[in-house]
């Protein structure tokens, strides 16, 4: 039951020049079902990422961070779900080492040039000999226009494959962007989401790649939540192939710089959206925009304590008015000087709430009609400043428990 | 299907001498249901009280402080259920006075001598004309034997009423604590819940009873959750009569004092479970315990983490011992220097984490059996000091998907 989110058609999505993708099954979990994923990148290219701040970091998001700090220049990526490795202490990090090791003497490089992802289960042990008993039907598959298939190897929960493409011209020359993404509970990434892949083969100095990737981060995963578990393994890595004939980007405020960050803007804010509208059990995608802060920071403080509600998320499902619910997520978010008397409230073009209470014109039937549609906006003005940021969110639905009870079995 | 928690029988509860409530139907919300409750008090009673930390607090909230802060001498309180009277704006306190200016005609002292209490839907205009109807059938009921029609009028949500007593002897003389409280959703007290009512015929300083109240929440109402929703009208009241014949409690560290502050204590820690038991949808009944923290502060955060996760409560009434979400929700509680290598878990007596991984000896039916229990202790080692807290919550049901999605209708 995704909201407004179909599979994405394999034709949309522009293989980028210099990056391959092979995907296989090795039953890292169940079998039948394609979990392991390789992503190469020709020489030249450059990576980089961002990752979860949760403190119970899972071993394969160590390995990346290290691998990335110290400078490898990476050339491949490998990534099986099913497993989150995760809580495993020591032994995950040898195991993690133990996949990519593997995987480098196929691809002759070194184990340092791979970074390894993992999603699923935390707490298990990951079964390595499977992985790399599969990797070399993973590199048999390696060829560009692999996207949608690798969309569907890196799902967990997800009912549907999330992927989106864009193409550019910069200098002259057509530039694509093109990414994947999973995820549909413990949703509430800090830096990135797991798993969050895009690729260009645009032309950009290798140096300017980690602030791009923050910065689109940073209006895309970073501004998502479903149930508030933030991650052990949220990854979001963008690559660039260098391979496009236009002359280098060197500065991310040049006329090509700005047109290549809103293309990997819109490529990662699809991707993150398309995330919470296959959200675990939802019906409603809901964006949450507070305004009139004197900070972005306490704008999302607020727009993330109505997003986590679960009162406010099974009012939404059961399409109930019941905003009061909205005005005590607010109150509670942690503004500690907040005045109340000042709150606005808004739902779609419906003005619910003035000066902190209700608008004498509201009317219950209007709130309904807006309740009832599947996409929501939710527009909270604090009126103290001139701040503002987004959230995006689903509701909280029977069905959420149903997966979350049934995970595992 | 509240957990191990039944009707109080009515011959437990101990009068308090120099408190009478009354009880009748004011059909705020809905007929044939007792939703206004009256309490007095002698005079020369004292009363402490602590409230919700919500921003958006209801118009009672905001008077039951003025008046406290004013000093007061309180003489009544009213409480209505059905209705919250918070999101209201300027015209909630209108009504909340006029509540108070009828009942206190009624009873012939002044409107500041009252403490106005209400819970049920928030934004909604509160009905004074039937609460002043309702007044003289709730003064006609005033008695001392009555809290178990209390426990039950103030209750909304609630599955079952709540009450408990105690009886201490304090310089041979019999001194009785008995209180009520309700809640079943909204419940994450910042301060106190809406509602609870502790009374006491100790004859203590009325000074201390500030500290004592402070004292009482912070490890009762303040420690439980169930859905981490901030109500806008918590509210947790101690009432001392004085009346019992003991020299007066002038120290609460004295042998009296201590004898005293356990009894509230005790009475407040029930109360506090009591709606944790009866949480929205609850099928399980969860202790938290934090331990080895550097401050108490930190402890809270994990265990609340702990508490709110929608991953980890849906595995609790799934009864799936899927215990890598508590490390999660342990990784992202905000402990900024967390070193995951360090952490150990035991579910009651099985020991599941060690070192940050998995305890080599730990067999998942060891914690599936766990599991299965209507009573569970979660019990988090993070080897960093010396500090320690427990919070109580409850899992995350349909039924609570249920209840909050029907709730008005």
């Amino acid at each position: 039951m995704p909201v407004n989110l179909s599979v994405p058609n394999p034709s949309d999505l522009h293989p980028v020049p210099g990056v391959q993708l092979g995907i296989t099954m090795a039953g890292v979990r169940k079998a039948n079902r394609r979990d392991l994923t390789v992503i190469t990148l020709d020489e030249g290219s450059a990576v980089a990422g961002v990752f979860t701040k949760n403190r119970y970091c899972a071993a394969p998001v160590q390995l990346c961070r290290e691998r990335l700090a110290a400078g490898s220049e990476i050339r491949a990526l490998v990534i099986n779900t099913g497993n989150a490795n995760a809580g495993t202490g020591e032994d995950g990090l040898v195991r993690a080492r133990a996949t990519c090791i593997a995987l480098a003497r196929q691809l002759s490089i070194s184990p340092e040039q791979i970074l390894p992802f993992s999603t699923g289960v935390i707490m298990e042990t990951l079964p390595v000999d499977r992985i790399e008993a599969g990797l070399p039907g993973a590199i048999a598959d390696l060829k560009p226009d692999n996207w949608a298939a690798a969309a569907e190897g890196i799902m967990t929960t997800d009912t549907l494959p999330k992927a989106a493409s864009r193409q550019i011209t910069l200098g002259g020359v057509t530039v694509t962007v093109t990414g994947i993404s999973k995820g549909a509970g413990m949703i509430r990434p800090n830096m990135a989401t797991m798993l969050g892949y895009v690729a260009t083969d645009a032309n950009i100095r290798p140096d300017l790649l980690q602030a791009l990737v923050t910065e689109a981060a940073n209006v895309s995963f970073n501004r998502i939540t479903i149930d508030g578990d933030t991650s052990t393994n949220d990854s979001f890595v963008l690559m660039a192939s260098r391979k496009a004939a236009h002359a280098e980007i060197t500065d991310l405020d040049s006329a090509e710089g700005r047109a290549l960050r809103e293309a990997v803007i819109a490529v990662s804010q699809h991707l993150a959206q398309a995330i919470v509208r296959d959200g675990e059990g939802a019906t409603k995608f809901i964006a949450i925009t507070v305004e009139g802060g004197r900070t972005e920071d306490e704008c999302a403080k607020a727009a993330y304590a109505i997003a986590h509600s679960p009162l406010v998320k099974t009012a939404f499902f059961a399409s109930d008015p019941n905003l009061g619910r909205i005005l005590a997520a607010v109150g509670y978010a942690g503004i500690d000087d907040l005045d109340q008397n000042l709150i606005e409230l808004h739902l779609d073009d419906v003005h619910v709430v003035t000066k902190g209470g209700r608008n004498p014109s509201y009317r219950e039937e209007d709130g309904q009609r807006v309740m009832k549609q599947s996409e929501i906006t939710i527009r909270v003005g604090l009126n103290r400043g001139t701040a503002k940021t987004t959230v995006w969110t689903c509701d909280l639905s029977h069905d959420y428990v149903s997966i979350n009870a049934d995970y595992r079995s």
